[in-house]
């Protein structure tokens, strides 16, 4: 009825009056068939256009617009094709009838987009699922500005061989084939599993083949893999309190409850987490080098926890976090390599090694999982690019790596001893310096009571970052502290550095 | 007790028996120190050496295996930092008491670790996440062997521009400075978001600025992250039957409930959906050439959805899957440049345009979106690499990647030519092929009752790869076909190829 109405309405000729806002450029790029469909299609839109318009003849139009009649067919051609024009059998063209007419809206090609922002359009929050109503609320921005002294945020990247993965990058690229272009595993290009296989073997006794090895995106994507596959909404998980604020963030996408359990200086507190959450499914370790504190976990915990997740079928997450920058001794093996029960997921990643923008993680899991994790790594993402993955492979093989290792251990050693030095020197009652031989960071213990995000804060505001340990814990912590990163500062200036803590730190010790 | 007990029973000399296993070997890369901490560690660990055992001086074990004094106490050292042994003030070392002795298992360091296998060690299925269970369902082998005819997955990468990609690898990589090697922004690299931002408005009249646009592992990332940000568990969405499985995967694991709503020559059926589930949160749909039907989304249909999404605050995920390709006319204007309500999320990928393990895709998020995708994206993976990134901004900035394409259209358009006249020639009654100008395959609708997974089985045992259309079914369908991919086969292949199709088929449709 209403379109026999509109019909009706419709005057039988005539509707050459609208058309007479068709401008068209010659000096444009742009085709005149295309410009004259755009200028169509915008005004059916806007409504200058109504639904069901008879419009002028192809050929009445090309003299108008004193263009070839061709060019008119060709846009109301394309018009018609999607669905803005339609043709009558005899009776040429008109502007579709069952276009929803209250649809159409003003279009402005000029109008800008606005950037982000909080509500939409109609002034109301977005409607995100639940689990993710809080992602915005962990620290989610990681674009860093230029270093400053103690920041342990990236690693240092003046001594990498840019010459050297610049000629991997050619020879690996030309030694590409098409087929290697096209779709790899989700779980990772193979010479590189099977060179980190290998790796992981020698250096911390990882226990496992290459068909075990994930190549994933950082160590984050491990961690969201894994705590996403393995955990249901609701189920409990330890993590290390203090912990890292990327483990909270893929707890909370899982919908996990996270139990924190004590860190002390042997490393999560295995008998706490026993007693108040034994139907937790998942526990998360760093045991080489505890971030944020620095502890190691003991063998006996690290046994007495295997056990643990072996009789009750536990998952043990091993981030192996800073276990390749130990200065003295050698490294402590990793659990992965003690664990008979196949209950651990080995994490580790190529950021503070090499460089973050390389995006290249990895994790080993036991023999049942890599179905389960090739599946959901596909069904996230399908895996990362090759080319990252096959210059590393590379990299590795022919030594470079571990010839980068040496070198940094040599650099970070140093810097790490000196700044213990001077912090000794002075630092004293202001700030306990925790004496390591391992690790991209120290703790420095404050004296209880001093707020350590206001030290924090007034530090960064004389050019000094250094986080506060606080930051990272789930509970209250009984003695706080700062954590001073030896990647961003060269040996030279760590005691001009210290100085300044020294000071910033008096007044707060001072005026308390 | 049990501690009393144990030192009691344990002689105060003479343990240098048990030490008669050790054999150091001097023609290893592996220092003395170092052999000689596992063969010990090994002991502990395999029960050779109880809790408790005293060990010899550093002095006697020396003589005995006549080393230095100083790789014995190096080796002591590192297995008391370790936990293994403790030393014993005035009373020398022994193995750590604590140490839980039912936990300590043979360690065996040749023990192969076997491959993939569906249980544990206790012969069990491994525990995984309720919404994980079902992942291995659907396919996530997405690597693949050579080509054939007719496969559809891979793009023809004979054609890319490979030296010029070499080229800005290197020009690439020699500009990054140190900080474009740390953490990017989780969202992708400023100037490819820039540079697709612009081409996205030119091309497919996309509105946005940069950023609203997310860098992502090709397409698949974008739905996950979609999917997983914006859907509760048990969330309805309409999903197009049939419909590409990356869809199927991505809500299964936000474990959303898959609303199948009916494709017809004009697209998704979006009466249907609104009478059937009106109360859905999302819709997916790939508007410009459905995945796998080929029907595009009339403007009708697509001003309808929009005026409904807006109307009830509904999400709309656009796949612009090929829409690159289009052979005739100009491309059809992507939904989310008709949408005024910021209800469009859309998605696209170099994967078909370039080469799939580049892994680079893309999503143009509402504004009020870009906040919370951030977040999810720093906390599911930091985001991608950097290098892929620049080199893309570079050769779309440069103008390779118009060129690239017009070349790709122009070769396509050929084979589709030529795959729809043979298709005339040798499939009549036996496969109707859709005649279309655009995508990356072409739809072959096989008579009534004819089963496609049988027909695409005896095709692959004749070197052929058509995929049968019900596998992307989420309901029976009414009439089943095949899926004819123009990617993998040289235009001059195809007659015979097309006669190989015929020669199969013959034998299916007479026989029924």
């Amino acid at each position: 009825m209403h379109k026999t109405q509109r019909a009706n309405s419709v005057p039988k000729i005539a509707n050459y009056k609208p058309l007479r806002f068709i401008r068209l450029d010659r000096t444009l790029d742009i085709p005149l068939h295309r410009q004259l469909g755009d200028l169509l299609q915008d005004a059916v839109l806007s409504g200058k256009l109504q639904p069901g318009t008879r419009l002028p003849s192809s050929r009445i139009l090309a003299e108008e617009l004193d263009i070839s009649r061709n060019t008119v067919s060709r846009a109301y051609t394309q018009l018609i094709q999607e669905g803005y024009f339609e043709s009558l059998v005899g009776s040429g063209t008109r502007v579709t009838y069952t276009l929803p007419e209250d649809l159409l809206h003003v279009v402005n090609q000029n109008e800008a987009a606005v950037g982000a922002r909080e509500t939409d359009v109609t002034g109301k929050k977005p409607r995100l699922a639940q689990h993710s109503a809080h992602l915005v609320e962990l620290p989610y921005d990681w674009e860093r500005a230029a270093a400053a002294p103690f920041d342990s945020a990236l690693p240092d990247m003046d001594a990498f061989p840019s010459k050297i993965w610049e000629k991997l990058l050619v020879s690996t690229w030309r030694g590409l084939a098409n087929r290697d272009l096209g779709y790899q595993s989700a779980l990772g290009y193979l010479p590189l599993r099977q060179a980190l296989a290998e790796y992981l073997s020698t250096t911390r006794a990882v226990r496992c083949n290459a068909e075990q090895v994930v190549i994933t995106n950082g160590a984050q994507q491990a961690l969201s893999l894994s705590m996403g596959l393995l955990l249901n909404r609701g189920d409990q998980a330890w993590v290390e309190d203090p912990c890292y604020y990327g483990v909270k963030a893929a707890l909370n996408s899982a919908m996990a409850e996270i139990v924190p359990v004590p860190v002390d200086q042997d490393g999560l507190d295995v008998e706490y987490g026993i007693q108040h959450a034994p139907n937790a499914r998942m526990v998360y370790i760093s045991p080489s080098y505890q971030y944020p504190t620095g502890a190691t976990l003991s063998l006996t915990r690290r046994l007495k926890l295997l056990q643990w997740a072996a009789d009750n079928r536990k998952w043990i997450v091993e981030d192996d976090y800073d276990s390749e920058f130990r200065y003295a001794g050698y490294p402590i093996e990793s659990v992965q390599g003690l664990d008979r029960g196949e209950r651990v997921v080995y994490v580790g990643t190529f950021s503070k090694v090499l460089f973050p923008a390389l995006r290249v993680g990895y994790m080993v899991v036991p023999p049942a999982l890599v179905e389960p994790f090739h599946a959901a790594r596909a069904h996230m993402d399908r895996g990362g690019p090759i080319l990252e993955q096959a210059v590393l492979a590379q990299f590795i093989s022919e030594g470079h790596l571990a010839r980068h290792m040496r070198q940094m251990r040599t650099r970070y050693a140093e810097r790490q001893k000196t700044l213990i030095e001077m912090s000794k020197k002075f630092l004293d009652g202001l700030l306990e310096v925790q004496d390591t031989k391992a690790g991209l960071h120290l703790v420095g213990w404050l004296p209880n009571g001093v707020d350590d995000k206001a030290v924090s804060q007034a530090l960064r505001e004389n050019g000094i970052l250094a986080q506060p340990l606080s930051d990272y814990a789930l509970e209250p912590m009984q003695r706080t502290g700062l954590i001073l990163g030896i990647t961003s500062v060269d040996v030279l200036d760590i005691p001009q550095a210290v100085k300044k803590v020294a000071a910033v730190l008096s007044t707060f010790i001072t005026s308390r």
